[in-house]
């Protein structure tokens, strides 16, 4: 589905930002990347700064105007740091995602065109977009750099397209420990290991039976609060059960021997 | 609230992506820049890179450890993008600004540290972080670039923070016990609980200083993720000296007194 959305970057001044811009959308899984105008392209900086996404620099179509870079094209969203006399449909970019990712998955071609590096999208290109896409910036610096606010819209697209596929947004790959690494303790187990805890403060006489105030509160509070796994459980039984030692005396004997 | 969270840069090969760094900064209203051991720096690149955010570079904090980056943060998120043998409480970008962002809410200091530009943060690094984060790449293409991991990490704590603009901090009225109890602990003091936790391990032979294998490691993930109070970390840290002075033998004189 992500084949269906293409990058367009219009009048781009720096190949840098192109390279950044490859790298920043093969990072995020897109691929399809329309260069309206560059400059200079090809170019050894753009090289570069792909670090590796030469395969989308290679396959860049450049055009002549934005409307070639548009064809094809039934949703296409412009990013526009300013204010506009006319008010037009503005999106965050989370929006700009969802807006794009619904479109593809019923079959539509998706631009997300950006402009110039100092002047952005003219008026005239920004009403060829029926989405503007505003990244909220700081008002006082809002000048994103040309391939980090690719990014930024990129990042989105691979987040929404994710929980979409149902796929986890965080890759957590687990093996044979690790599984028993997380699965969490149950109940009764935590009741234990509190119950050896308390027995094991007394023993060293951390706690006073007398006066236990709100100790053991506290501590259920703290590993509740942690979610502790089976094999965290093995460690800490295993803790207090030297201590016990220790405080049997079994341990200052040993090291006496 | 954004002024509660720093972006810490390790050992930076390219003073670009410092500049890079602060521009990204710049733009989402982050301020807070501290570099450990950067390669460069200051550097013509860097300014260059900046665009116009050199308050940010000329404000920049540089130390010799990730240690001192972390002085007086209670929370510590480290950006990954490997599988890690011992699987740690992983993050999305998004959840790691809600995160951030609740957690400076109350008042507590917040970093996001970021590795270097081919390596990474290293396993040790990696494990004085509560959480990792990891940008849901492209598996088959995941390294962003520097700057560029920065601003998405940077966009979404904003978009966080503007949701939560206007809303009312949770930070109402907190009574004096309570308020010990509230306040987070900072990376140093947990710290200082690690050292007195593996010394008192050793002593009650539950650690053998010769196979330590992942124990630390593993307690380390287990605390870090419990989000310890002031008030906890006092129980914990003397429920060691007790620990210790059990395994002297000092209780068993006592009581056979």
């Amino acid at each position: 589905m992500l084949d269906k959305i293409r990058v367009v970057l219009v009048n781009t001044s720096h190949p840098g930002n192109i390279g950044g811009t490859a790298r920043a959308m093969k990072n995020m899984g897109l691929s399809k990347l329309v260069l309206v105008q560059p400059e200079e392209f090809p170019s050894g900086d753009a090289n570069a700064r792909a670090s590796g996404a030469t395969d989308i620099l290679e396959n860049a179509v450049v055009v002549e105007t934005l409307e070639e870079a548009l064809t094809g094209c039934s949703l296409v969203l412009g990013t526009s740091a300013r204010d506009r006399r006319i008010p037009w449909p503005l999106l965050d970019p989370r929006e700009c995602a969802q807006k794009s990712l619904e479109h593809a998955e019923l079959g539509g071609e998706v631009a997300l065109v950006f402009g110039r590096e100092y002047a952005g999208l003219t008026n005239e290109e920004l009403q060829r977009c029926q989405y503007h896409v505003h990244i909220p910036a700081n008002p006082e610096f809002s000048s994103l750099n040309l391939a980090t606010a690719v990014q930024v819209l990129a990042y989105e697209v691979r987040m929404d397209w994710l929980a979409r596929a149902g796929q986890p947004t965080k890759q957590e790959k687990l093996e044979t420990t690790a599984m028993l690494d997380a699965v969490p303790v149950t109940a009764d187990e935590l009741e234990r290991f509190y119950a050896h805890l308390e027995e094991t403060l007394v023993q060293i006489a951390f706690l006073d039976p007398a006066k236990p105030r709100h100790l053991m509160a506290r501590l259920r509070r703290l590993y509740g609060r942690a979610g502790i796994s089976k094999l965290e459980m093995n460690i800490l039984r295993g803790i207090l059960t030297e201590t016990q030692k220790a405080a049997r005396g079994e341990l200052s004997q040993r090291s006496t021997d």
